[in-house]
């Protein structure tokens, strides 16, 4: 199963703003829709909307000005940017603009793949992992990247156990245990607030999550409630992973002060019901990069963003 | 307006499980109702449970059989267990049920207002102060603990704000939130795992919250989330104080580890819709005496438990 996919001039998009209590796939047919499904969160997780995006310039007829919209869409994954311009250079060397999605989605996979199988490789055999949010192969088209190696772990026969951050407010620890729920993983959902005392009690032994946007310093943009997890694993000692392929990164930004977090609508955490009450809704938090035990991508495990910035070509 | 109170032979609770959707009242006439009443949250907060409780004592015809039901009702606060034995004693010294329900219920009051009284001595002009939960005049019968200082900082002119953790599962920063909008004061709303990053970023000047049970090396109980707000203000460097009345003092208990933590159904975590997933839904967390900035009740601010414990009577 994939989160998304190119067939006969239409992109199919899994439709996550309705699982996992139904299997519904979204056909988009023009730019628009596309925009759309990312902005509604049909299709989430910096990889896929990145290879959603690629396949979104395919639809398009006026490259540049779409280019604009698709980008617009979500500002903080750099997935995004970095896949609509690829297939841009790509059309400008003569290529198609389908083919240069396929080649952006066939890499993501083979990206995504090697993370898992780096990932995998941290984790002990017996061990009780932590997970934010959904990074498996819904949020990275296949694989995944911190759910990706923790399910290669659990093929590989470590006899893990997941503890799944329900991810408020829009849960999206209801799709990590979906995917967990497939593989036949052992797993527990939490309120993300637990996290903290499971980690004080020793019931955890590391904590995996992905990223929207790794930056210079090696700060980086993740899901609300990832430098939370980051303080707390820390100040418990327990490891704490980054995992995201190098299309998550982004040179160009000097330190995480600078990064664009999206602020999405108060009533997704309040309801409809509550109209007098203010709520600040961040999609995303920054998490230092003296928090992070090791970034993992597809070149290596890497314990100082200056080690993978020196052994990576970009 | 309160939480609970007595009126021509019933007690009336403030359904909780309604607001702040709606007002509600639920009148008790039996012991069972107000157990009831108990374990579904229609009465939360450890000091309005107290109450409550103390009252419901008043319904019983079979004082020792019934004491021992309200009592398990839940098994994480001590206020409960307090106020129920106080009942009984002072029915075993010749007083009324009635009269020792009275008397507790008066007593609590005024202790809340002092601690609220207090508490607001700890927050500063235009300050902005980071609390869970709900432990306003809903959680305490009258005034509050930490809400109770906040909002007696509030109408001190202090112009503070303040941030609502909207406390997962059930949501009982609605609650405060609610109790927040009548009474004019300005705050917003967050997911619970925004609290870290707001804090990171220096937006929170203080953290106040109440407890459920502190024992007597100065550990507490006290809602799922309240140990990773500690760990999280001790990394930031915010000061963490946590509010209560000596009822909810338990010197009986040597430290953390031997504190009950209530465990509440996992649908409440999950909904009804995931009955293959299961999650682990503790109610309450405990927290390290080492995270307390101060401790605040009835007699005073102490920096430290062993002081606490000094100067003031059992």
């Amino acid at each position: 199963m994939r989160a998304v996919y190119w067939k006969k001039g239409s992109l199919f998009i899994l439709d996550q703003t309705v699982l996992p209590l139904k299997v519904r796939w979204l056909r988009c047919s023009k730019v628009s829709e596309v925009c759309h499904a990312i902005k509604v969160l049909a299709v989430r997780g910096a990889p896929a909307i990145g290879v959603a995006a690629a396949y979104g310039m395919v639809l398009s007829k006026r490259k540049e000005a779409d280019a604009k919209s698709l980008k617009s869409s979500r500002p903080t994954a750099v997935d995004l940017e970095h896949a609509v311009d690829f297939v841009l250079s790509e059309i400008r060397d003569g290529k198609s603009a389908l083919d240069a999605a396929r080649l952006w989605d066939k890499a993501n996979t083979k990206k995504c793949k090697s993370i898992s199988e780096r990932g995998a490789n941290l984790i002990k055999k017996g061990s009780t992992i932590l997970t934010h949010c959904n990074t498996g192969f819904l949020a990275t088209n296949e694989y995944g990247s911190a759910l990706g190696a923790i399910k290669e772990a659990a093929k590989q026969g470590k006899e893990i156990h997941v503890i799944v951050d329900e991810t408020r407010p829009r849960l999206q620890g209801s799709l990590t245990s979906w995917e967990l729920l497939r593989a036949k993983i052992p797993h527990t959902v939490i309120v993300d607030s637990a996290a903290g005392f499971l980690m004080r009690t020793g019931k955890i032994d590391a904590v995996m999550v992905g990223a929207d946007r790794i930056v210079k310093n090696g700060d980086f943009a993740n899901k609300i409630g990832t430098c939370s997890l980051a303080m707390l694993a820390k100040e418990c000692g327990v490891p704490f992973y980054v995992l995201a392929p190098m299309s998550s990164f982004d040179r160009k930004i000097a330190n995480g002060n600078k990064i664009k977090i999206e602020i999405r609508d108060s009533s997704e955490i309040l309801g409809k019901a509550f109209k007098k009450t203010k709520a600040l809704n961040l999609a995303f938090d920054v998490t230092p990069s003296g928090y992070v035990t090791g970034y993992v991508n597809e070149f290596g495990v890497f314990r100082r963003i200056e080690s993978l910035w020196k052994s990576t070509k970009e």
